[in-house]
């Protein structure tokens, strides 16, 4: 290797005022962090403390078992420091790998601020519109018999959006920041040992896994003893504690506002960026992928971060809020229904859940350790065991922990054995979890039939790999929807035999069952969320590896992480489209009470027989076609961007091959943050939009056909067809994604004629296709599907 | 060209004995084709003019309407055997085109008899499971006033299912039997002018289009009459007339079944035939379509006539007999609620609505002349052009007899203007299948914006295309679902304020109004229908034509009518699409209306809140996606059976690219013929079966839970999702596919590299994709949502 190549493969660092001048000059500091870097930091810890004391203050006025549940927030927060001390405090590696981690971080920190510039801004406008609307809405009788007024609801719901927001930015960031980080440490610990290298991605994920449920937590119960306190609930005369969640719900909208926007965006960088640098770099030139020869190639690394892990940070957030939310008020209405005489066990029971997940997930995270020998290379053992290892003893300790928290708080003299039914549920709930991870690791890992079936079609070409790899997708929605469905029915039927009943005698159970079973599902929540985050960040270290030329071994063993990231992240995604399926549930049925509280009459029933109802289900499940559509055509119109750049950068300056020539890393950055905004309004405004025309349309059209409440049934059943049909459209585009990628990967390892061969290049072709499908449109589906039935919440009023 | 060249292009004739050893051995005739040979002609003469006498009797004493029909489609039958003749009497041009031609016909009417041995074997099969079913079933209140026995209905609704079975496979037999005998006539003609060509083109389709709708008109007038007659309908204490209709369903459920796998395995065929021509010719060995020297060309061309002609004509038959018979069900029921004194015109409106499409599409077909000139050139004109001139006479017309017909029938003392209501349904069917045509023109047609950003992104390689294609499709649902839902909304509203009102003065015409609109769309069926056929035949002439090395001047010709047979096949498939989605909403209300005639309670909600309901929905539209894998890896599978046969011919014969040494035509045609009918068993049973395993499921559930018809509404439900979720598959599947064939046409006509550049292998990539989307999975969707409606309403008496 003579200098230039050096100098080929450290350009980015020497160049760097010149190389990302689009992005340095269009970035912006977010006032929020410009307050807080300029506060003294003794100011800071002081104000930190005040602002503790008061939330504890308002917690034991509340309920005792919120104090438990901000301790144990406090304490994983601690634990996460610790995290990232700990990964922190591990070297950067030799100079050339920090300094493409520099370059990587520069562009991903970049990106976000502007990405996330624009969504407050919008999120700015949508609390304006938000405010409006309830300051003109009417109110409910509740509201009415407390006194709560108008205007008073409409600030608590704005209020409750930004916060929202604001939380689903920072667990963004949160998941970002240490993934710029952690990366470097990983390549440079890879140079030493696999397991060492595994437990700095690890750790790093765990930090922001724990930040991210942690504040999904901490803010609701925050929000809940806030308004307890101030609106003085369940004194005579005011709000009844029931009621209270229903005030929380704008924390949700503002969360899946925030999430889906980042999602997309993020999304769309790291496909389009991805799909890009592959089709001129593996595909035309024949250089190996993250090759540093590639132009595309920084901006490959840093789309992992925006895309993966600050997205599916936000994704998570919102999916644990939306879920905790939606279960706070089935339990409330059921307690009230139920006439139980404390009913804060069923209201707060979701905190607990989430603070239990907090625990047992952490000790799944420690119990990944180092080898003592960590200074010589030990035989590499399988990662994903390790992993696995870690996700049994969390599930052990959620199932325990479990059935402790439904004694403690589902316990009531009125169905004595009710709680038992509802640890079931919860049993429920984690098997469930269980089983969508074991199928989609059956559809998606290339030990089993069908990615084998699918890489050897790939050796009759480009057609026939499609062809199955879309079939595949198709046929794999099968498994989860028949499981999901059991799970939905006999969770109802363990909740309406709990012996819980009403004034009238029926037993009320069944949807707090299902809520149950919600919970049950996310209740390793941060653990999961670790392997998955765990993903992105080997997927980085390996680039870094790649462009830093490491030896051959230290590749092998990024590869190595790499490989397991891919199946944790796509078991990750059946798992977050299994709670989507189980929450929207929760959320339609929230909605339904919302709807009947504001109507002052009763609405129990979405009969589809009504052709304007049938109308809005067409409409809904079309808007999940088309939102599918145009975040899959955002990352091609993208790609081809980069293609013609990376394109012209080569015939520009052909000594980029013999790395004669640097290539402009920085160019390509630019090109793909800015698109990646442009494209990402389009799908989200069509998301955001288009569920407020239509109950607006029916609406009016209700009032002149004197249908009462049209508005509000055609928009429940276009959520619920919505729901169901994001639910398979996104099990759909994940799986085939997956397959498409390890059937690729299946070959690599020399089957079917290997790296180069025609099988090889037809697989590469169904990787190309599948990545918008399990990274852009699959992911942001999730996020639509919550954000749907969070904005309907919202948005009632206008459809009344 | 030396004598080895002709041999090889003529290879089939000669060797005709030992080429089809498998598809001969295999074929046998049917019964009925052994009866009706069997017999002398005279006695057959004879028979038939006292068939037709004891019809016209029953239809007499029924109602003069009948009278009307019955003569109507006679005539029209009398016009189509005109057709045949005129057509037959064309020449089948030299011998080398006579050859292939025969090849073809042996190797179609080969795979149609053991297809249609299969099927007959599964139908009397499941006809034994209805009679079961039905002697076992509890009767309706109606029925046991009427004093129709249970076992009257068992054999009733069997024999209808049994007629509907045989005519739904003579409609597919008369679809191809013409298309084979066409085709050659096509490519002679195109020798001499291209007008010629395309009128003979037409004339055959025509014919088929004729026989096909009137069949299925007089096939359910027929049924109408002979109960009526036999069951004594209207004297006192017997059936009354509204509640005849529910005696159909079995006919339209036998021709749904019928067709479903008529589809499936024509489907499977002729895609696994051309994607495996297509990979190994087109791809890997660089000869152009149609190339004498690839083995699987006859079986390319055989699937023509099997897959698109045949299983064409069943879909259409299968549409208008489902049509008609829920159609009048709700004019039955509708008119019975109102208490129109002469509810005939309600229940016998459809037939005369397509009575009059026969006349008027007749008018159509014959404005298609060929030129005065037809020995010398002319200048060639826009086919196209013609076609819609004939389409826009015939549209012209349908609103005129459309506007007579509900004056004439709808025409009530009650509501003097309701008939003017309806005419302004119709209108709205009318112009719904013109948008329809329109936007499915727009997004396959070359000529405009979607097709040429598609072919622009194959620029950027396979990947980029397919991600373009899949977001085409995913998009091109949006438009087609916003016209449907104003067609339902509107059409339903100008019913609902009609005046006619029921005892207790509620609007009810809603729901016939979107019948009316229904009909409205089905009105110009049969010159649609012509079009379509008018696509494959074509397609097929080109085939010849190539095969047999006719001059360039002449292929340009065929080459012309294939590209508008394209267009023409892909907006009958919006047309289908449309008329399944506005007639599913009708089969659905009948479903709804039978089950509360059988469970003697009111079942007017589907109340999609209930998680059981829900659950079915779930289930209903994961149906969709598991029957459209399926289809496609049926023909991704045979595909590779094929290819790895072509690849084997080439490597054993290597004097077949020279042309020295003959492909084996046979073992193509026999392995793609087997391996379709193994094939379309496994997607064909699942749509058949899970209906009604949930629906017995369910019911089972609800007895032990206690919902009274829980297993009804879940089925219901599971019908709506299926039909909602098939709509936006079928669009999806049929419009993509056809951009992709467009793409890929488009870059042959020179643009953006042409023939053999890397963008025209990138979109030949697209076309295979696109191939079983648009060919198998899209049009088996249209079937399938039919069949479903179909298959619940005989099948009800299970899930109660």
């Amino acid at each position: 290797m003579d200098d230039d190549v050096e100098s080929g493969a450290l350009g980015p660092y020497q160049d760097k005022p010149r190389i990302f001048p689009n992005m340095r000059s269009k970035s912006y500091t977010p006032l929020i962090f410009r307050i807080f870097m300029g506060i003294n930091v003794r100011v800071l810890f002081v104000l930190l403390l005040l602002g503790l004391g008061a939330v504890f203050y308002v917690g034991a006025r509340t309920s005792p078992i919120l104090v438990f549940v901000f301790s144990v927030c406090i304490i994983s927060f601690l634990l996460s420091v610790y995290l990232t001390k700990w990964v922190l405090a591990k070297d950067e590696g030799p100079p050339e790998m920090a300094q493409i981690s520099d370059a990587i971080r520069d562009g991903a920190e970049g990106f976000f601020r502007t990405q996330y510039g624009t969504i407050s801004k919008m999120a700015m406008l949508l609390a304006l519109v938000i405010l409006s609307i309830y300051l003109f809405r009417s109110t409910t009788p509740q509201q009415e018999s407390s006194g709560i007024g108008r205007s008073t609801t409409a600030y608590i719901t704005v209020a409750a959006f930004l916060l929202g927001a604001l939380c689903s930015g920072i667990a963004g960031y949160v998941g970002m920041w240490v993934s710029v980080r952690a990366n470097v440490r990983v390549s440079s610990a890879a140079r030493r040992s696999a397991r060492e290298a595994l437990q700095i991605a690890v750790r790093a994920g765990g930090f922001s896994a724990l930040v991210v449920v942690g504040m999904a937590v901490i803010g609701v119960a925050i929000l809940y003893a806030t308004f307890y306190v101030w609106l003085g609930v369940d004194s005579t005369g005011s709000m009844k504690v029931t009621d209270l969640p229903l005030l929380l719900v704008g924390y949700g909208f503002g969360a899946s506002f925030v999430a889906l926007f980042a999602q997309l965006g993020g999304g769309i960088y790291t496909k389009a960026a991805d799909v890009g640098a592959d089709l001129v770099g593996k595909v035309e030139q024949g250089i190996p992928e993250d090759d540093p020869r590639n132009p595309a190639v920084i901006a490959d690394l840093v789309g992992d971060n925006v895309g993966d892990c600050a997205a599916r940070g936000a994704d998570l957030f919102e999916s644990i809020a939306a879920e905790i939310i939606s279960a706070m008020i089935l339990g409330g209405t059921m307690a009230q229904r139920c006439k139980i005489e404390d009913p804060s066990g069923f209201i707060l029971f979701p905190l607990v859940i989430h603070s239990f997940d907090l625990v047992i997930s952490s000790v799944g995270i420690f119990s990944i350790r180092g080898t003592r020998d960590s200074g010589v290379k030990s035989p590499v053992e399988d990662p994903m065991a390790i992993l696995q290892k870690g996700y049994s003893i969390t599930i052990i300790l959620a199932v325990l922990t479990f059935g402790l928290s439904t004694r403690w708080l589902l316990y009531t003299e009125q169905a004595p054995s009710a709680w038992m039914n509802f640890a079931l549920c919860g049993l429920v709930g984690i098997m469930t979890a269980y089983v969508f991870v074991w199928i989609t690791k059956y559809y998606t890992d290339y030990k089993h039939e069908p990615v084998r079936t699918l890489a050897l079609s790939s050796s009759t070409g480009h057609g026939t790999n499609i062809i199955a790899g879309v079939s595949l997708g198709l046929e794999s929605t099968a498994l989860p929807v028949i499981v999901i469905s059991i799970s939905i029915v006999s969770a109802f039927w363990l909740g309406q035999t709990s012996g819980l009943v009403d004034e009238t005698g029926n037993p009320t159970g069944g949807l707090f069952g299902t809520a149950v079973a919600t919970m049950g599902m996310l209740s390793t929540a941060a653990y999961v969320l670790t392997m998955d985050m765990f993903g992105p960040i080997a997927d980085n270290a390996g680039g870094i590896v790649e462009m830093s030329q490491q030896p051959e071994s230290v590749r092998e063993i990024t590869d190595l992480l790499d490989a397991v990231g891919n199946t944790t992240k796509a078991t990750t995604k059946g798992f977050a489209i299994g709670s989507a399926a189980l929450a929207s549930f929760l959320l339609f049925s929230a909605y339904m009470d919302e709807v009947s509280a504001f109507a002052h009459e009763p609405f129990k029933q979405v009969d589809i027989a009504i052709p304007e109802v049938f109308v809005g289900g067409l409409l809904g499940s079309m808007l999940i076609f088309l939102f599918s559509a145009w975040a899959c055509s955002a990352v091609g119109r993208t790609a081809q961007e980069v293609v013609n750049e990376v394109r012209r950068q080569f015939i520009e300056r052909p000594g980029i091959m013999d790395y004669k020539e640097k290539p402009d890393y920085g160019r390509c950055v630019a090109i793909v943050a800015s698109a990646s905004l442009r494209e990402m309004i389009k799908p989200g405004a069509l998301a955001i939009v288009s569920p407020i025309v239509v109950g607006f349309l029916f609406r009016i059209l209700g009032y002149y056909t004197g249908h009462p409440l049209l508005g509000a049934k055609v928009v429940a059943s276009m959520l619920m067809f919505a729901t169901v049909a994001g639910i398979l459209m996104a099990l759909f585009l994940n799986t085939a994604g997956g397959a498409w990628d390890n059937a690729k990967k299946y070959i690599e390892t020399g089957a079917l004629g290997g790296k180069g061969s025609d099988a090889h290049k037809a697989a590469v072709t169904g990787d190309t296709v599948g990545d918008p499908f399990k990274d852009t449109a699959g992911p942001s589906l999730h996020v639509l599907i919550k954000m749907l039935a969070t904005i309907t919440l919202v948005m009632a009023p206008v459809f009344l």
